[in-house]
């Protein structure tokens, strides 16, 4: 390249207050700049340089230097000085433009915040994630059982193994629920890394933009947000509703909507259950209109008086119900392991998906829990946290009853949470300002409806905590409604707020 | 509902092939299919039905009993005959239809099917998986951190955890890649349930369908599948091209492509090693046009002469390149742990995205992989593997010299692969049908392009069988090879497949 053509023609001023070094050096700066010199351009030689502008050696040496200094030449010895790879403000790549658009920006990340808030500060009792209380994590007999087996493994099972799950592994699932009156042969089961994956399998199988898909409202907000990701537009019912089966029909024919998904045992986050004859209803509506039923049973095992009725997966007739159940309620989330029984076109169809998603769940937890299931440790547990669960849940009740006059709850016959409403003035959001302040905290019944609600609702979960630690957290929750009541009396109701304009 | 009125006017005829009874079933089955009369209408008591009809109570008692054998109609004693809840031949859901339509229908299931082929047939030496030998797993050193560190544990590292990854394993992978010359800090390392899904976040987050993506040509299978499932289109160099940097600039004015995804150490499949000056000119393009660098490093550590040169990654200075790194091919594929290091930006919409893909990778193996990483024992396993791959590529390339004339290969100089090339008449295509006659298997070399390829490459994997069995299996490849050299000599070739019309 002729480089002296780029400075032919370019008159140096003789101003004392701008040496003849530094112009030189401006008017490569802004050959640089404006890409008329690309980075690696062999620039003249100093002794040229000096020439073409009429000035000593010493100068075009100096303005070397000071590009050289700013970074945007490099001097290679008895090579010569080189336009270097990319002046330093240019270099950052701009991420946020490479970004995928999101037609998801309104769901906040609230199960991410709930589950981080939850465990990051101290003194505060949460009763926000439906988390089991860790105590009961039998990680010593998982220990125990990885020990005892390992030297007799198949050490290819910690290879690459199928996309839908560890064989051994479906074969105790299928005999699992064979135990729940669920009859599903083994390519009808698989294994997935958590029920969120479940979800998220389904609604990639299953869901195009505009597609609608009718939930509960309220229900858990981890499956608003997957359905709604997908590009779902979700149609809510109220399965306490006298009229609800016929407002289901009603959206079946209105919407053809691709799935109902429903929590029909120890309901998130109200607790609640949907009783033999409505399940045998819902089924025949359902069959009348070949309705696909995603039951999501994560508490099911984990009733405190009196077993639930069979599962409408158990009761189906029609094989239009897919059944969607994990470990993470009854035993460690740790193990993210979950698993859907369903048609095995649909198995099928959902592992095939996986592939791209993770290949396989995780072999080293699928190994254990098979052993795990296999020399039947689960009943045991179960039988444990049932009877822990149910103090949890009768000390809640008996503090709401206590501490927080004003508040109405359903009394859950199993499952995590109380569903409590306020039944006089003031709102949830003012409620857990005052909560958080008092060292308590909970989520905002808000969070589990996909539309409008009333700001009257919050979802408190029993599980996590021991007797007297949810006693004294109610007991900070009183005080905190106190504190609302009280605002309440003294200030107006805060003006709503602003538009923004 | 009036039920009489359905029947009005039907005239039974007498003629003797067909008795009154079968008559009257025959209208009411018309009258159920048609849904006239949907399940759950209460029909006529059979007395009405005989006035309604002129016939017999008997006659009309047959009529139902039919109907109820047929399954279309229930009878409750006491109560009457309903129309049951579904004829049996539409209770099917018709699945198929529900099915989300696919843009990759091209894709072949071809890397699940690699993993399920290779373990399932019995007396199959297969060079065809890119799998780690499980002789080499060290599932005992695990059994044991488990149980020595198990009772030291929080039991909340077992319930739910950042979606980003386990605290301290991010740290650990900090700590390992400043090893490689990579600093990171904690919030620009992102743990995933494997490579493969650090490739399926990647996507999520930058790819929309129609964005251009430049690979190498041949690349790995699973990328391609990842990117094309996104809706990608791939533009395909080949590195050792002379005009290779040339020709990617041209692809990246002319398509604008979202990323370049590249293997430049121990490709798989050729094997290949980008040098240094080749490493840090792309990377003084890709600076020069902010294009953004996915780096795929999982065969890095398994050099087996001189370590490879620093990688993208290390030599980046302008923070357009994102490493992805994994543990199944340089320790254990069950862990299913990947990570991912790039611009904290980025690892924050993955780790957004990833919330509802599985919401945290599974707990137990990072606690483990942590613990082994921390005491130090990835090292010693490093150079156990090393040793032996290194026996195993000798072994084979040897068997190859030996039985394998008009086969060239490169001789790799680390990773899991020998990529070959038939030099004279013959497809791969037919040697593979050979070979599976003969009891050996690999990955024809088509598989690993985006585009049409010759038919003409395949790729060996030498790591996962011991130096007697690789030289067996080359034999027997050998003995492949003799068969379709025969072939082609005796017979002409097949005649091209005739167009489908």
């Amino acid at each position: 390249m002729d480089i002296a053509k780029y400075f032919t023609g370019i008159r140096l001023n003789n101003s004392p207050g701008s040496p003849l070094y530094q112009q030189i050096a401006e008017i490569v700066t802004q050959k640089i700049k404006s890409r008329e010199l690309p980075p690696g351009t062999r620039l003249l030689p100093e002794r040229d340089l000096a020439v073409l502008f009429g000035v000593s050696r010493t100068t075009a040496i100096n303005a070397y230097r000071l590009l050289e200094q700013e970074g945007l030449v490099r001097t290679r010895v008895g090579s010569g000085t080189y336009v270097a790879d990319q002046p330093a403000e240019e270099k950052e790549v701009p991420w946020a433009q490479l970004f995928k658009s999101y037609n998801q920006s309104y769901a906040s990340s609230v199960l991410r915040e709930m589950v981080s808030a939850s465990s990051s500060r101290a003194g505060i009792i949460s009763f926000a994630t439906g988390s089991p209380d860790p105590h009961f994590f039998p990680v010593q007999t998982l220990a125990d059982l990885f020990s005892n087996h390992i030297s007799s493994a198949s050490k290819a099972d910690f290879g690459y193994i199928p996309t839908d799950g560890y064989g051994p592994l479906r074969w105790s699932i299928c005999e699992m629920l064979k135990g729940k009156g669920i009859t599903s042969r083994q390519e009808e089961v698989m294994v997935v890394s958590g029920s969120q994956q479940g979800l998220y399998l389904l609604s990639k199988a299953l869901l195009e933009p505009g597609d609608y898909v009718v939930m509960e409202s309220p229900t858990f907000l981890g499956a608003i947000q997957a359905f709604q990701a997908a590009g779902a537009k979700i149609l809510g019912i109220d399965p306490s509703d006298t009229h609800y089966l016929s407002l289901l029909e009603d959206y079946i024919i209105r919407y053809r909507p691709k799935f109902l998904y429903i929590m029909p045992t120890f309901h998130n986050p109200t607790g609640s259950m949907l009783p033999l004859k409505d399940r045998q209803d819902l089924l025949a509506l359902a069959a009348r209109h070949r309705l696909v039923i995603v039951e999501d049973d994560p508490y099911g095992d984990l009733y405190f008086e009196k077993a639930p009725p069979p599962s409408l997966k158990a009761l189906d007739s029609y094989g239009g119900v897919v059944y969607l159940g994990t470990f993470s309620k009854i035993l460690i989330p740790g193990l993210k392991i979950g698993y859907l029984a369903a048609p095995a076109i649909l198995i099928k169809k959902m592992s095939f998906d996986k592939q791209y998603v993770d290949l396989n769940s995780n072999n080293f937890t699928q190994w254990l829990l098979h052993r795990y299931l296999e020399e039947g440790w689960l009943g045991g547990h179960l039988d444990i946290v049932r009877k822990e669960y149910k103090k949890r849940r009768d000390a809640m009740a008996r503090a709401l009853r206590r501490f927080c006059e004003g508040v109405e709850f359903d009394f859950p016959g199993g499952g995590y949470y109380i569903w409590c409403r306020l039944k006089e003035e003031g709102t949830v959001s003012r409620l857990l300002h005052e909560a958080v302040k008092n060292g308590i905290s909970f989520v905002p019944g808000d969070a589990f409806y996909a539309s409008a609600a009333l700001d009257k609702e919050f979802r408190l979960c029993f599980a996590t905590h021991d007797e007297a630690v949810i006693t004294e957290g109610v007991r900070r929750l009183g005080k905190a409604l106190s504190a609302v009541k009280k605002e309440e009396k003294e200030s107006p109701r805060p003006l709503p707020a602003p538009p923004i304009v």
